[in-house]
């Protein structure tokens, strides 16, 4: 079986670097560029890339994928900085393109993803839902972007399933003790030395409680991520938001 | 909207007297029967029960059910000892009486349902997987069904997706450190005073860890499965095995 | 070797009635008896009891313990309500009576007063200090009253130490995603169908985490703890405030 | 304050060179020497040097320790292979230096030492006591050294305390699933990728569980006991054997 061959745009950066070790490792793949600031996109043309890991910055994405897009090269975006309007443009392109696919997902750490997953599928049948998330003390923000989204993940698929709001007696409460409210869902955030990234779910119901944690220990995690959307999206034309998608989850 | 019509057969044991209760305080569901040893199986007709719920034993369960196929009274089944033959008898009494529904589950607990499936999803993103269960002192096996069970299925899940062995480069070990091998999953049987059912499973990828961890603290724990089996079990004719059939996964 | 003569004042009360069992459930005691309201206080001392155990509520308490004090009676205590005034007024009974002991415990779990103490060992040796208590939903103040204990016993060690404030450097925060501040601890408070009451410590320093987590799974778990009170305070004369003072902690 | 003049050998190691970085962050301490493998040993001694932390060989560290001592310069020591005829020896030059001060530390990681010390503690109060240790996949030996010595000292504690063995009802177990033995204590060994290096005590009793969890995340983590190490053997003339002898564990 022929190897895939695969591109690194922005492989001197902190997970592009990792990027390009991790495609190096997998024995079904190629590394056949690396690209940094500065490099020619020409290159990505002639190295015969099937599929972009793009990893650089949002001045640069958009340029990027144009041309990939334009010479049928498949692209993985790790990049931020997404809105309705460049969603549009990039969807434009690949009607031009159909046989061309690009996977944009916010998070490739599978187990953040499976985390959110089940946690709006098991939303429904608990009485009770909370997060706690746990990260580094110098994060600067609170609660962290992945419990936000985790919440209101969860606040969506009680409503759709008609669940009752969480039961709560607190009559005497200190400020802040029961955590922020997202969509109802009360968000607690741990900010302590020694940990990276870590979030819980907990879930109750009588009798029982049903707890999803995930422990992010290292930003080699999205590794595995970025690999399967490379193996993933040179069969899925189109856009893609979402490495969700690309997981088998039945 | 009229109420569901629920009876309770095996009511004075210690599930079905539990069951008693949650079906009275279920506010769509009217408890029209509950029946113990020696109870008249008559009753039931003449309660005008639309479901059944079955937890007695099982030298009573097959006349149990003959008895409600033939009335067109849906069944959700609590009560163990199935095999094959048992199973072919059910569904033949079933072709005769094609609207009527009958649930088998061999765990109620919604929580430890979920844990099951949501094991299956994720095992074959992970490199790792290992389960790890605790009950209280006085339980005579181990490891636990239910974790047992688990490993199978994450073993299952494993094979069917071709992923690798977990790494393991013990060379050194004292005897049982390493767990019990249940089809190549190390499972790993804890034993403590104050615990009733729990179990953990550990879900490792480079960089990240995935922890999905049920405690089941009261039997009281059976009830919202067994409540959401009568609730959907009247809509689905024939055989249904498992609880997870009438979760929503999606 | 002759048994420990103990007597229950409070007998048919919650914990009381425990408090029987497990005293009829010891090997090295004798239950001699089990006074409920109305009873007669002198069917103590005909009884022999060489400690009692004081189950009763604040307006009992007093006059309860005049009465052992007094026949020489010693007693552990788990009624609440005791302020400087009341505690003065036991110290003069005792010093009438110099080899009676009386034990009062605000907690007799003896998971908690360990948790609490090892708390306290601990919290100068990290950089960061947070508190998560987890109660079932039915509970009105948050946080709990041990959870804002340990708390201030962590900021008062950390104190004493001259321990720095933990660090964080949370500058955009959600209202009470941070938790309560207790003494310049976080305080995170937990509402879950399915528990009943737990709590967990989290100590961070550079590169490792500490966890001490103590979970309450039924009000036996005091019980334990009230025997040992029974055991040690007839070779303690005099007034001794909390468990932590008849562990062996070296 | 004049600063502590500290010396590291073995500063290109792995530890050493983390050790290095450490003394140079501390705001009390003074990096006056960092001697790697063909360094003179004559170089500490100019340099001024109160304190060696010595983190080289079995090979080396007899004579770097000789050294030490005989000009007076404490030591502490992270470097392994002790027995009783090294630690004789070095008895004895301690004789012959009576102000100088060494400290020998198994392990320098606080949360360990603390994990350790909280067990023993704790192990005579509680019915049931089990270790489960977590490490990486690469690791060649289970349980790890520090479980077993955990079980051991728990074991001991038990022992001096005249506790009864952990109740067990298992009558029929899959070969390992109760984990290994050590002392009559159960320690259970998971090995799973994304992990490094975790330790969990667990302790039941009637009615509630403690737990102790230790997360090594980095072996930075045995930095903030070197430095204390460094601090306080200073005024502790002649041998001390563990870092638990400079807590403060009361």
């Amino acid at each position: 079986m022929s190897k895939l061959r695969v591109a690194v745009l922005g492989a001197k950066g902190r997970i592009g670097s990792e990027a390009v070790k991790a495609v190096e490792a997998a024995e079904d793949m190629e590394l056949v560029a690396a690209l940094g600031r500065g490099d020619k996109l020409e290159t990505l043309e002639k190295s015969g890339a099937q599929v972009a890991v793009e990893l650089t910055t949002p001045a640069s994405v958009m340029g990027n994928l144009d041309f990939c897009v334009r010479h049928g090269i498949h692209a993985v975006v790790g990049t931020t900085g997404w809105d309705e309007e460049r969603l549009a443009q990039l969807r434009g392109w690949l009607v031009q393109s159909p046989d061309t696919g690009v996977l944009i997902a916010p998070n490739f750490s599978i187990g953040a993803v499976l985390t959110m997953k089940f946690a709006q599928i098991a939303a429904p049948y608990f009485e009770s839902v909370e997060v706690v998330e746990l990260h580094h003390p110098n994060k600067v923000d609170a609660p962290s972007g992945t419990a936000t989204r985790t919440a209101q993940l969860i606040a969506e698929a009680r409503r759709r399933a008609g669940a009752a709001p969480a039961p709560d007696a607190t009559v005497t409460a200190l400020d802040g003790a029961r955590g922020a409210d997202v969509d109802g869902v009360p968000v607690h955030a741990v900010r302590l030395r020694g940990l990276l990234a870590h979030q819980e779910v907990l879930l109750g119901a009588e009798g029982e409680t049903l707890t999803i944690r995930h422990d992010s220990l290292h930003h080699s995690s999205f590794m595995p991520g970025i690999l399967l959307g490379a193996r993933c999206v040179v069969t899925t034309p189109g856009l893609t938001f979402g490495l969700e998608h690309f997981l088998d989850l039945n």
